[in-house]
């Protein structure tokens, strides 16, 4: 293996629907402003198991074997000739997404939303469940000391939080509304909290999910159906639970009846943003939201959202460690086990693997 | 009548379904800040063809006989104690609202969301197809000599295309696509080009309000269906009617096929501005526009619009005048004949009373 | 006195320089949206000061005698006939400036900057240091049951570093420098707090100024002199304590060198906003800071910042009591003795009556 | 030579003060993504005659020979590997600096701000006055059919206009002063025409200056003295020039003197934008304009903004044909003649190079 000493190389490989298998992983040479990394903390996100199941989302389809994994810490072991900000033994939390910094999106600053964007384990992209990868050193971020791999890892699903209430503009005059209290709605609910929401109403049809929204630091929860027909008076339910203006609504799950509830909750000149990605059509009363000027925003994973992140939990206004629920290691049994935990879903809220 | 002499003020009442009739109106006290204005141009707008048909629009209900009108422009005739900006004989174009200022969306600069509002023919306060008025004198702007009695009343629909391109950020770096060629449609095309819009594409069902459109500067034109079936169709040939990136777009007919269009012509990280009222409840593909941070805004009326309004009539970057397809006086019959006109559509943009 | 009932109504007449006294003080009819109140608390700012040592400030001269006072809180008494959000016996913290809403800046959202402004003992309009005042109902705002009428009255200066900070959008993700730690510093560094700021440096030339400013929440203070020769020095002590970028200062001194330091030491892309008005000319390096882009901008007073200051003591993210160091009663003597007290400065930082 | 045939590339070189000499000059490899292009359009920027006639500008200094020239145009002759929009024998237009687009800057969409830029003829970078040069092709923009090399060059120094506009958000509802008549003046007045703003006042104490601002489009001329006295008396003939709010300022000289004018003019709530650098330390009237809301923006270079330019000279929305005055073949004699005509002023706008 070279410079990376006598140990090969091992990373877990997407093969088929339900196959995963852990396999050498040649890793690319190192560039000049590149570093090298042994993992250390990856965590299980939706999107990996739905390639397991589906080898595929939306129109992302897996074609050929690919390593799976993006939500990832480890420690800097090599860097290349240009890098002044890492040394080897750094511990870094890594930002998956490198993109090509020559399209007009890239140069107006919304780099998420190149099309030449190579993301860890998004076809035919390889990931980062593996000893080691190779990663370009600017998307390595230093870890404090009080600040853990695992917790450098769950930057990876906190940033779409983070990204979702900055561009909902959240902050200390904006009371939030979070629809869906599964693992991303929860890591929104902390963002708009450390972006200074005066206070938080979540929303799900799982009891044990708002107990733990509650815990984490939601002010009011208010359980829904599934039954379209129980907007209306689920808004009212929401309104009365915020007892103030809602002033913007965070979609974590992204169904019609979701939509549906966040604009009619949302007030007069409020925003809502699309966080989940539940219905692809919706059917949705927009135009009496248009018409109080409620804005839709989507998103599309995140940017520059590492060093925030960090802040975050360095200065303590966030603390994800109570979502991660389970730990597994890295062999084969494990890697299967973990997978499956994550799939059953229940009281699992963030598998990670500790390497 | 006192001081607005021996004349009796009469105006158009809208007494139930298709029964409007000119009738005396009782001017109220002049207060401090008030104009009294004898009314000259008052447009036909589609929402006082929409009472007249149903006594309603939304929420709204007509339930008291009310003065119908409120596209209007006027000479001066009096002013309060206070008023310092006009003179009699000034000629000024009359923004329609009354908000309160007492309210946060007042205080925070959004007027046209204020809850306490009043509108000009908005039930239930009286409108503004009448000899004369008493309004905010703040509301009435000073007409330039080049600018005409009816082009200030036409202030008002072109207001909306105005917010409209405010509110989606339309510029010299902003191509427009902008669905539907009604009146709405093209006084949004003149503002989007008056804003600077490079290209403009506009597209409509009917090819008589596109060759009108095309006349007024549009650069491409797009037939396209009813059929919801071809939107992805019609998304390409809107491209490549467009020859370059779709970068806002603003639908000025409000249906679930035409958002739907909207949403899957614009860029990533561009803006559809929703302006028309098609229908409530929409059917779109919100989850694939979100995820390229396409944002969906809407408007509600407008603020801050007269002044700009007018110096794009003064400065000839907007011609309004080919709008105005009809003209008529202000006796019974020819206000019914009006009405009728409007009602029917064809070839009628703006039909305009000269009172 | 009808509806005030049998007393005569006081308050402090500022009649020539340092010749402040209590005398009747009519108030005027209640208008429908208005409140009448009685005053509990209220603080003597360094204007009221500048006024009684001056009869002047900045433009503004004093040429008939004036009741002086404008930071206030109290207790409503009577409310005209359309108020609806407040009944007699809630407390209410003042805002006490009144614009006209007729003009382009009020209409825009800057009521602040409004040329019709009449603000509390701002001459020629009287102030509020009374045992009653009639006011405006819209800006008199509720206080919750855990904040105190003090309290309320600091939402006053409060608000001066609340719009400073939402001028110069500091955030979670801004470093935040505050030059001078005099009343508006402090106010300015606890808003600064509250809005999310990761770390705050202060600086003074005043050794006990800045251990307050250590125990109201500062990260690092730094000492500085008031030699003009001291800045590229100083700046480098505050990067050393900032230990990061400094994203944004507020100069709430606003002297030639703590603009000139201020401006030295924000990085490329950041802004500074002068909140302090020591000097009127500026001797500035303001080129050097221009290239980098790094933005000035100013504040007028405030707007629109009552209701998050209440949101932010009763929340407890910011706990002004601290400030409060001196209070007096309302009688001639007790008058004097505050303004005396607040003129000599030293240890008090806020002085307040107590009606 | 290899690819690029059998002549020898030769180049500007400045060698010393007052000592420019064509001698050959070696291309670097052309790498994946980068273009090789034979320069034909070279303009003289003032900065260029800066650093021939004192080998240094600001902080930066030439201490090795350096090839000069940074406004240029060319056709391409070879691209890399990977370049997808060029061709061999596409006109372009070129933006002369590289970013790191690894800092926080760069990828916040500000990479005119990059610590690390690689800038055309800023020591040590060399710069484009040379037969052929090899350049990033993402920064090579193909020029349409009717906009010629020479407006290709012209990019250059209009993209200083098009950044201030954008910074000091110039459009159609914001009336502008330009202070200064020069190049720079000259192309900010036209970006700001094609922004839309309606109404531009421009100040020199030239009157040949003037002129030629008045025949490029400006709508009033204000001729000023130098003396610092005059101030008060100039914001008064600049106001009333402008017949109207002067909403935004752009600063193209930068100093004391021009900075104070723009100050005093600017409305309430307005911009002033810094462009020139006159003085370094400036004496401003600071704290009035601040306290009026009048925000001061700098800028650096610019960003983005060869696509918008090239779409102005292509829609004929900006002329830049009449700024180029002299031009001048690529011999050693001509290059000399071409420098001195540059740095004697007069009539010389802009002095370009045809290769």
């Amino acid at each position: 293996m070279g410079s990376q000493g006598e140990e090969e190389n091992m990373a877990a490989w997407l093969l088929g629907v339900n196959n995963l298998k852990i396999l050498p992983f040649k890793l690319p040479p190192l560039g000049p402003h590149d570093a090298r990394i042994r993992m250390k903390a990856v965590g299980i996100c939706g999107s990996d198991v739905h390639y397991l199941k589906e080898m595929k989302l939306a129109d992302f389809v897996v074609t050929e074997p690919m390593v799976i994994g993006h939500e990832c810490a480890g420690v800097v072991e090599e860097v290349g000739a240009e890098v002044k900000h890492l040394v080897p033994g750094d511990r870094v939390a890594i930002e998956p997404g490198i993109s090509c910094w020559r399209c007009n999106l890239c140069k107006e600053g919304r780099y998420n939303l190149c099309p030449e964007m190579k993301f860890f384990a998004t076809p035919p992209v390889h990931g980062s469940l593996a000893n080691q990868i190779v990663h370009p050193a600017d998307l390595c971020f230093k870890l404090p000391e009080n600040v853990s791999l695992e917790e450098g890892a769950m930057c990876e699903p906190l940033s779409v939080g983070v990204h979702a209430c900055r561009r909902a503009n959240v902050g200390p005059e904006t009371n939030v509304l979070v629809m869906g209290a599964g693992p991303i709605g929860l890591v929104t609910l902390l963002a708009a909290r450390a972006f200074g929401s005066p206070r938080i109403v979540i929303v799900d049809v799982d009891d044990h999910r708002l107990s733990v929204a509650k815990q984490l630091g939601a002010d009011e929860t208010v359980k829904v159906s599934t039954n379209v027909n129980d907007v209306g008076a689920e808004v009212e339910l929401i309104k009365a639970a915020m007892g103030a203006s809602v002033d913007i609504a965070l979609d974590c799950a992204g169904f019609s009846k979701t939509m549906s509830t966040a604009l009619g909750a949302t007030c007069s000149g409020g925003k809502v943003c699309l966080v989940g990605m539940g219905h692809t059509e919706m059917t949705v009363p927009l135009a009496p939201a248009a018409v109080r000027e409620v804005d839709v925003v989507g998103i599309f994973r995140y940017k520059n959202t590492w060093p925030l992140c960090i802040e975050f939990l360095q200065s303590g206004k966030i603390d994800v460690k109570p979502l991660i629920t389970h730990r597994f290691g890295f062999s084969q049994k494990e890697v299967e086990d973990a997978f499956e935990t994550s799939a059953r879903g229940g009281a699992a809220i963030k598998v990670m693997f500790n390497l």
